[in-house]
């Protein structure tokens, strides 16, 4: 069960970002140690082909990814991608897009997760992203200085 | 020295690109093997700290990543990437993002990418992420099935 | 189930490589598209705490991916790496590393996997290292020049 | 200019690596931020086409990218590999490898590296390798329970 504390960080971490507004992010599940969000098609989210383009997919799943994250920290620490790499399996033509991101291991300074995205395409599902990804935790009220020595 | 063919066959991919037009991505500069392109700062475009959100941070690297291997292509050529890695090593707190990417190895088949990311703030340039970055080139009308047993 | 042709191809493969041999690997199991490598500790296999190296971590895992990538092509089809990355996740201290590898996605050209690894010490399992891979399919007989305008 | 200090620090790694010793790993260069390390071909170390071994490439610039880190580091200081990249660019066939890795950003906890590993054959050099590395870094004396949280 997801601490309803956890659920309002979360929550405010979307609200709180203008990129996420910008794509149209949508929270669909979060579960400790899980997260699942979504973006339906526009034109605006397209490569020249009309797919979704690969920039928004890893903007999904690194999202989704972090905020799995979170779910797996004390309330009000925050997180930051150290670094993620992401294999783009398959176009993403298709109606929606929808990332699913899990905490494979949440350490003290560290976590990692593991993402997929889905495209939906006339009520197929195709896999068309992997994604493996860093997180550095951050105590509470020091998001904005991570390491300044960096 | 960039033929001109392939400077509009980029200028032609990143117009046709509506996730391009909604970051306000900027061509700043295309030669054989290497691209420079930026986006300014808006409130749109960020996390929850008012900084650059990672996922534009990584949609600008690797779309000039992408464009960087079209320019050692033959004309008509398109690129799909098949992965990245991106390092975020320093918050992307500024201005204006520029992504510079080169190519280093450019086959048949494959094509490595690596980029840099620099953020500007009052003047002051900081590296802000690293990429390394897996092309496939797509013959000439055939982009929309890259690989159609995948 | 996996084809027995198949199974001889992985064993010609390992018997073939002098790395296999002296690091010691043993092929625990091959099924279609998943495999499981195995290496017991030594002292030349450590790093400086007597941990396995990393380094060994790695040959393991890639190994076991790009084997498992066999399993899923053509009778005689090869496999290259075109790259992995990995996430060390805990100190790979113990009597026995495993590796267990499959194959998310199984394209003409390009195949995905995911590899895990875990270390065994007084009968308690910890994963200790996650991997995402990108291979490259070899037709039979052409595997010693892949890609020679690269 | 590398503080004595601190090439002793690699030396006395290196030297109490046994999978360092297993592969033949020669230190060529150390510098503040930069380490050159290189393998000599012995038929141990191949794949079944008599090339290096994936995972001999991936050993030799893993290690030349940590030492790299801990170059930049308080004496005594050590690191980790939270996690390489590795693009694998061309058969590593020759006589010889070399890794050069260099500091990209070293911060308080977290230094990112980047490494090239080039392989010599009758005298030519090819690029064969593409490695991008996160490194934790551990205070003296607590190598053993880097994070014992995770």
């Amino acid at each position: 069960m997801l601490d309803p504390a956890k659920l309002s960080d979360i929550e405010a971490i979307i609200a709180a970002q203008g990129a996420m507004r910008l794509i149209g992010v949508e929270v669909v599940r979060v579960e400790r140690g899980e997260t699942e969000f979504a973006v339906n098609f526009r034109p605006e989210l397209s490569q020249q082909n009309g797919f979704f383009h690969a920039g928004i997919v890893s903007t999904l799943v690194d999202t989704a990814g972090g905020c799995a994250g979170v779910t797996a920290m004390p309330p009000g620490a925050g997180v930051l991608t150290v670094e993620f790499k992401l294999n783009l399996l398959a176009p993403a033509d298709g109606e929606r897009i929808v990332a699913r991101a899990e905490v494979v291991k949440s350490g003290r300074t560290l976590t990692i997760t593991q993402g997929r995205v889905f495209v939906y395409k006339n009520g197929v599902e195709t896999l068309c992203a992997l994604m493996q990804q860093t997180l550095i935790s951050m105590p509470a009220k020091t998001v904005r200085e991570p390491d300044s020595s960096k």
